[in-house]
């Protein structure tokens, strides 16, 4: 008997493998989490093969409701991986070969773990990618309904709608991904497709799929899906260490403009005083994590010549690690932003008339001077204000008179900060009735996404 | 008078800046090449500006007269790119003003540098785009032609249409990444958005965006076009690395499966019969290349705080770098492909009958052995005839039946190439009549593609 | 009671954590991993603590023997992890308490997590390299012996002895790293350092470091050592990555050049004949896995300010993947190498005459003519062979003639394989003469690198 | 005649090449830079072919004469690239023989462009690492001599030197790379090293490289210094970017402990008012752009095979994009660091007594009280502080004794902030004495650089 008689390639191999080897070769440790979309596919598998009389009415029978127990000891922590038990494949055959004897041999039939993995993965995938975009979702919603209650006259420039806008698109590049996640490669054997009338239109329809691949080669071998989630990942964590960083700046004791909730903050085991925004470094790192799972299956991937390639099991450990992080990340940011307290107060308190300078120069526009011209002639006020060390409003009409003869009385209108937000009333702009417009508009966008 | 006054940002500073920072600073190197966008854009906004009663009719036809000047210029070569001209659009104002005079200082009023160069690179791209989707079906039909020509009995395994299958889906995503390249940023000004009565919708018309931005704080500092059209040429760049990869060991004298075209090949300074693969390794290697950009830009965007930050002047290099990158490996991917040399012969020669130790295994499933089993004593075959010194298909039946007792005279019929491949007849497999139809679908695919 | 209390930055928090928060921000899964460097550092601590009199005799002997309890429960797996042991040195002291009381909570005194954990770091990684020196000196020592053993005329170019050379530079490296791992950071504080009577130098000493860090906010803040000991991985194992592009070449059926063994060859599932090179695509896959780390981990680095940032968490799970992965890696490429077969007679079979076009030309520069001369004229000789569609030995003289009057009768010598060869005896080069040498320059340096 | 005669690799081609594959082949466009190193390279080479009477001493001189034309043709900008000038080595050959003829062919006998290129990036990166090296010095010098300067009592914080020290550890390393930069590759040839009798010692001599090239295949075909140069300038950068966001968040309105000089500020286009700390801006992106470099390089490395592969032609326009890169940045941060003005009484204002808290554990832990119950209770006290809404300085000694016993007057000695620094002097620490302790220890290290 062959020694390694209990390995699924079976009988060929005279030689013995080393345990470095076997713990380097073995995939189960990970894709275990894949427990229900390989039985899933099987289950399915096993219909086709009746379908094309591969197996009997009865031998079907069997094996699915095998695989029905086999699925109920995962769902209860009681299935016992062993010694052999490569990947989750080989653990479910192994476990099903134990429960119904000879008819689970007949399971694999015309099927490689080639296209079996990838079926796995991307029925794992697309449920994956709903729980994603259902904790985005609500993660914008609560970025919304806080700019919509806020009651400042400077909402525009310090609420975080304008996250949410970019975590809509997130939104939308998630939903594209998907489409192309959810395309059935089973069928498609170790290379070459199969050669017994499996009715891949059947497996199709079994497990839900918008398509089917439409070349064995290219569907055995490429991980685009793959890739294209871990950049989706590691885009949208840009997004959200922009957001983190702007957090942390406001609420610097200098800033103060928010206090991140206790809840999200840890103390200093040295320092007593010491509220640490944690909670915001950790969303802040997380960008890189996932772009390095990205840039090194990136890495893994190019130079591969076609068809499946060992080199391709670097795939899982990626797609859970990234799925893994940036779910946690979105349901910390989501607590982060419900609970800060934003402080009104100290934002406004914060404004300076500086900030009103290219509204001098506007002033200066409406009354005929070129932009250009305008420009300079504000920046030549900004910095006489800065000499005299008084503030930009506290310039009398007689220094204003000194550098341009336009400067009038009404040139008092200009220091309200109040009627410069509002001005920027166009679409996308920073006015009260602005922000509103654009908090409508990402409400009915939810909604829509909701349904 | 301020030694900085030739600068735009004008009269306000006393210092001076350094020669190193001054060309640190800089972009009109390599930013002069979005020449014809940024004069698109500042004629839109000059007559939205007239539409708003900020420059008068006359005004503004003085300055379109301009541009159309300065695009001439341009054209034929004969712009020059004076000291303290930063960036492009300094460079066509500077123009502008020694052309027209005063009007020219009313062109930028409400605009702000930063979404005019947002507005620039978005048409510019959309531009590349299309040339790159062109580039990318050209080369997919070359793909399809010559699978389509093929004559051989073995046309699925070898044939160039599975890369085909993998560029479609580049082509696809491009389509979508060019959806979201297609929105009008120009009226988000510096951070705030406009205060002037810019008629948005009207320049969105003018410049044939399909959307006007949400929030301008986003539109202003996001980049998500830019990091997803470096990822997507990443992506695409190792399917042609792959298409390389394979293309480089079938053209190594001992497989000899192919011969490429002297045009893409080049000779060895130092060996004289040496024949390089010198258009295979350069297109292999630029998938690095084309990665690294995206990994640089992603890492520049990580941890940035909210709206324009200098450090996103990174974007433009990595732009036109991936451009030019995948523009040129697309065309010279197109030439390798179709001037190869398909040795047919060869590769018949080199199947060889343990290739169809599966189809042994499907013969005794035929005669009602589990899978798993026949996999098992197919094994144990070939282990047999590598012990013998034999060819697989030279063991006996006597040989066979000390293996199994299913085996009977009709094994012989399984030591046929030709009807060995063409049993993977379902669709995406490689026998002939899926090869067929995987060719029709491509070529249907591509005249939608060309609408 | 502080709802918190049990946590070590103790009495000031009243909110309470959410739970995804609580797992988002604890390390101790895989931070438990440097138990024993934990407790190395704390022993080394209570001991300075008592020299500074701040903890007792006794209390510093109760500590010290609490912490040898500890480390027995670790080594025996029975040390039990408790919810709120955030990280390892959270566990380590909580357990101290249970153990030895009221002392325990004077072993951080003028402590703070900043240094210790940095410190836990410098020990772990500081023993982690002398075990990744150990493997990779015995690979090397494996590469050079194999190289040693060859009988073939064709030694250098095919024998693995110019991998061993890129990996001692792998080692000289490494070694470098480590002195910069080895230097004290205990006795930085949380960032300013310690205004306890701590003697540093009685720190180092006590755990054998090199040298003690010059500042504490750098001391603290900086993980120079872990991207240096990241990015060595990467390059190390882009050395394995090509050396596994070789091997998979040269294992085809149509190179069999070498033949990898069964212990590190894998079946396939489907395909009964087939034996994939696992072994050598997993390693070439891992240059990949390990390059990402570095990527993600320096992306995490880019743009955090000074002092220690939560961030700097990611560098545990950085290091200890990249650790595990190369010291895999290492051990797997010297079984492979250790045990597969060269066929000798396959390799010199594949010699052909064109291969000895440039010692035509040499043939020529010794008759004195230019070399560029003489390569164009041997480029013509391998055209005209090609044309005749015969081997270039074949070619008669007076074809040879044709082309230059210098080749004489003596052209004949040029066509001998092992004379060609046994030119190349400049140092490096692959005549049978110079390999010796350099596998005897590797041995007396990997005698070096054993003391 | 062959219609590629005027290529080096001459007469063996009948087809042509594409224009864009020439454009995509060449390298001369950014390789010419290293013109004054390939043309030493040559100069050395012709003496050892001399030597080995491979040339005639009259031959010898000519070719000297020549390339020293050539050289000043160079230097004066005078020098012509030409059509088929592929690369700098290409090019200069080329104008050889325009200059002196027949002898010029005998130049490249047993060189190739492999040993060639690699021997020119070595020379010039060997120069440019002086230039980094010594701009670094001068950036450090400028640090710890502004820190030296610093005559407020909190200079540990705040006080450049802590980056100073980040770059020390910079420069060593670039001191370790240089080493293996400083190796003689010319003599391996294209793969197999030199079968004539070339002198390697006195080439080495000649070019003053510290070493030899141990093996042929690796010297021409490995890039490890190449890769190892990307990394440094990567790592190098983010000491930086931690530096830009350091004084970036220092110099906010709301922080305000320092002034940028307004020669490395710039102003904005729309906002008068408006200064741009672009410099620390554009060198904190530089870390990601040259980063980007070396993951491309990286991954191009990946996966390839043994020797010399056209893919490497990426070696160069990384290796000067990212000298380019550093370069500028260190000289423009030695432009920030030694005009930027320091705020001393913003940064003494902004000192906070909740800062003391950990003194106040200290004070307890002086009394008796363990550390951990000493950190406790003077968290309860920060939280007492902030419930009554007063400064933690302002507690009552009776309010300090609710929370523990050991409170008595001498309390009042913690609200010292100069005496609380004062006491962080231990080595490393940020005491007035050990700041001055570390300024004095990188003041000896430069002056040990210098030499």
């Amino acid at each position: 008997l062959s020694p390694q008689g209990n390995k699924l390639w079976g009988g060929r191999f005279v030689g013995d493998t080393d345990p470095i080897m076997e713990k380097f070769n073995a995939s189960v440790a990970y894709d275990q989490r894949m427990w229900d979309a390989d039985i899933r596919g099987s289950k399915a598998y096993v219909r086709a093969l009746e379908k094309a009389r591969l197996v009997s009415t009865d031998e079907m029978d069997q094996i699915l409701h095998g695989m029905d127990q086999i699925s109920e000891e995962w769902s209860k922590g009681a299935f016992v991986i062993k010694p052999g038990d490569e990947d989750i494949h080989t653990a479910n055959e192994r476990r099903l070969k134990e429960l119904v004897g000879a008819p689970a041999g007949k399971l694999h039939t015309g099927r490689s773990r080639n296209d079996q993995v990838v079926t796995d993965m991307r029925l794992w995938l697309r449920d994956a990618i709903s729980t994603l975009a259902g904790n985005a979702l609500q993660l914008i919603s609560t970025m919304v309904e806080r700019a919509a209650c806020a009651t400042s006259f400077i909402p525009g420039l310090v609420f975080p709608h304008h996250h949410a806008v970019a975590l809509s698109r997130d939104v939308e590049r998630l939903q594209e991904i998907k489409k192309r996640v959810n395309v059935l490669a089973l069928g498609s054997g170790a290379i070459a497709g199969t050669p017994l009338n499996i009715d891949r239109e059947f497996l199709r329809t079994e497990l839900a799929f918008d398509a089917i691949s439409l070349n064995s080669m290219d569907a055995t071998g490429q991980r685009d899906f793959v890739a294209e989630f871990l950049f989706w990942a590691s885009l949208c964590l840009t997004h959200l260490s922009k957001m983190a960083e702007d957090l942390m700046l406001y609420s610097t004791k200098e800033f103060s403009f928010i206090t991140l909730s206790d809840a999200y903050s840890t103390g200093s085991s040295l320092m007593p005083q010491k509220k640490n925004a944690d909670s915001l470094e950790l969303i802040r790192s997380k960008a890189g994590r996932v772009f390095g799972r990205c840039a090194g299956f990136m890495m893994t991937l190019k130079g591969l010549p076609s068809t499946y390639n060992k080199d391709l099991q670097e795939d899982k450990e990626a797609m859970f690690d990234c799925y893994d992080t940036i779910n946690a990340v979105l349901q910390v940011s989501t607590g982060v932003m419900s609970t800060l307290q934003i402080n009104q107060s100290v934002m406004e308190a914060a404004l300076s008339p500086d900030m009103l300078a290219t509204d001098l120069a506007y002033y200066l526009v409406r009354k005929g001077m070129p932009f250009r011209e305008a420009h300079g002639v504000s920046g030549k006020a900004v910095f006489m204000a800065e000499s005299k060390n008084i503030p930009l409003n506290q310039l009398t009409l007689e220094d204003l008179t000194t550098l341009s003869p336009l400067f009038g009385g009404d040139v008092a209108s200009v220091w309200d900060y109040r009627s410069s937000v509002e001005q920027y009333s166009a679409p996308g702009g920073t006015a009260k009735n602005s922000v509103t417009a654009q908090v409508e508009h990402l409400r009915v966008w939810l909604k829509k996404q909701a349904q």
